[in-house]
């Protein structure tokens, strides 16, 4: 099982102090259209991992992830001239439903390129709240390659789902109102985890902790099968998954780190951390019985990684993002049935 | 279907302004060691009622229930030679966990009286925060004689699950703080619905609104066999459930609405609303889809009479209580399978 937290660092990258302004601008700019999601504590968690745990639930986020934080503040980033030609973007799920709820609530049309094994309730969710879904095959296509076609036919924009500075801002917000509600609490954060695939959260955090709270040590925490930014830290360059891997998170599912996250995350996390299955489903029963919370599986792995003892938690103050909550009914079932 | 709202309102009950200043007090005692639940919010769901519909999230409450608030209010008030003798309580489920963890948190024992077919989660969740759990059967034992014995015995006071003042106060904070946050969001309240078995809740409530939003109409809401409540404002004085009816929601099931509650309720609530198994298992998805949220049948029962069209919300603002989350996994699963 990989966990990486010796990788050697690279020198400070360039303009950080600049991420960080924008991080705490994009806080600026979403307030008010985005829900400030609460931390939820439990007496037996912290009992069990001798720890002092704050869960922030991003299933509460509207589209039921942090992704909408992200969506939100790259399209208030559109200009009027912008807007009018539409926006493309491909996702497994969190990033369309996010992209399609924003899209509606501005008037702007929306084409999402999903995974056709995506789940029912991300592809019915982005298509009830507007969006124009494409379904592509991921082992045969590149989605890549179909946004870029549909742009250059329609002028529409292309949001990606992490590489992009404007998302990565967004999702850093989530690290940003951890830190200031830890700090009306009276408590000071040792540790931060938060799932990753892209790396756009775990990057978008990362500068946002080393702005906010430098003592904060970021971690990022993938899905077995799926651990290339763990093997990427280890060896300093960007690494790909072998091809056919299966793994329950569906939302923690990318061919290699992102070109403009990784350098980030090479520079600023403190480790990664990888789950499997079994321990992503023994999170999921936990965030049921402890927290009557539906998270769903890559959205719930910093929580399986600390109850499988990879992070070191005890005797520390720790946040943990329950990124998302969006799984389908059977699937939900089977996991939390033990 | 009962449905209740021009029943015949008795003369202001006395004291009503001591029972707002009960349930003030409660507030102030117990902040900080409550959760301040988040009201969350969704544009479907709006879009669906055509109103604006605030669910209070108490499902993520400590022991995953608004019942902790009123067993933490009443234990605050016990004297020191009154903590040494314990606790004996009854509940079917929600009240043994607040009791048990409230006893466990000021290092008081307690003795929990619960039905033996209540939900596994709730009675190993009371014996896990260290109550002794003594079961009985709902058919052949009279609880209240149960406990009134081992009061006897053992010198321990006993805390009913409703009728009593400060249980009733620390209940009210739940629309205390409704109240408030709605007010931040520079809202009023139209309209207050609440899950209705003994009446603590509901008649908490309708003092609390009573007191701090007097505009606010305060529904109870009652599952179809346990409309107790419901035809008792009918009728006028405390009416009974025929034996032997089955409900899903566990947690609202009494023999007849509280000596001390009813009174109250009879006073200030604009109306009482029943509903079915299938409209709460369809509110329980809703809940699961749009909110990612587990919430126990008898804690969506009034999202469930919104849906069913069984209240007048359109054009309104209306908040709505989830009032608890605790249901085994495979009820659940078996709710949200649709």
């Amino acid at each position: 099982m990989s966990s990486v937290s010796n990788f050697k660092k690279i020198a400070p990258i360039d303009g950080l102090s600049a991420l960080y302004s924008d991080a705490v601008a994009a806080s600026e700019r979403i307030a008010g259209q985005i829900v400030k999601t609460p931390i939820v504590v439990n007496d037996e968690l912290d009992r069990l991992l001798s720890a002092r745990v704050l869960l922030k639930a991003e299933t509460l986020q509207v589209t039921g992830s942090f992704k909408f934080r992200g969506a939100l503040n790259r399209v208030l980033r559109m200009t009027e001239e912008e807007r009018k030609g539409g926006i493309v973007a491909w996702s497994s799920g969190n990033h369309a439903l996010a992209i399609s709820t924003v899209a509606a609530r501005h008037g702007i049309t929306a084409t999402i390129l999903m995974p056709s094994d995506a789940p029912r309730t991300k592809i019915e969710g982005a298509q009830r709240c507007g969006g124009t879904v494409r379904l592509y095959d991921r082992a045969t296509e590149v989605r890549e390659t179909i946004g870029a076609e549909i742009a250059a036919a329609t002028g529409a924009v292309i949001i990606p789902p992490y590489d992009d500075l404007d998302i990565m801002a967004g999702q850093g917000t989530v690290a940003l109102e951890i830190t200031e509600q830890a700090r009306e609490q009276g408590l000071a954060l040792d540790m931060l985890a938060v799932s990753c695939s892209g790396g756009g959260l775990a990057a978008g955090c990362a500068v946002a902790m080393h702005g906010a709270s430098p003592q904060t040590r970021v971690y990022c925490v993938e899905p077995e099968g799926f651990d290339d930014t763990a093997r990427s830290l280890a060896s300093g360059r960007r690494e790909g998954n072998e091809a056919g891997a299966k793994s329950l998170c569906d939302a923690l599912q990318v061919a290699t780190p992102g070109e403009l996250t990784f350098p980030v995350n090479q520079a600023l996390l403190a480790g990664a951390v990888v789950v499997t299955d079994a321990e992503v489903r023994r999170a999921m029963r936990v965030a049921y019985d402890l927290f009557k919370l539906v998270v769903e599986p890559g959205g719930v792995a910093p929580l399986a990684a600390a109850l499988a003892g990879k992070l070191d938690v005890a005797g520390k103050t720790v946040a943990l993002v329950l990124s998302g909550g969006n799984v389908d009914h059977d699937k939900f079932a089977a996991c939390i049935a033990g």
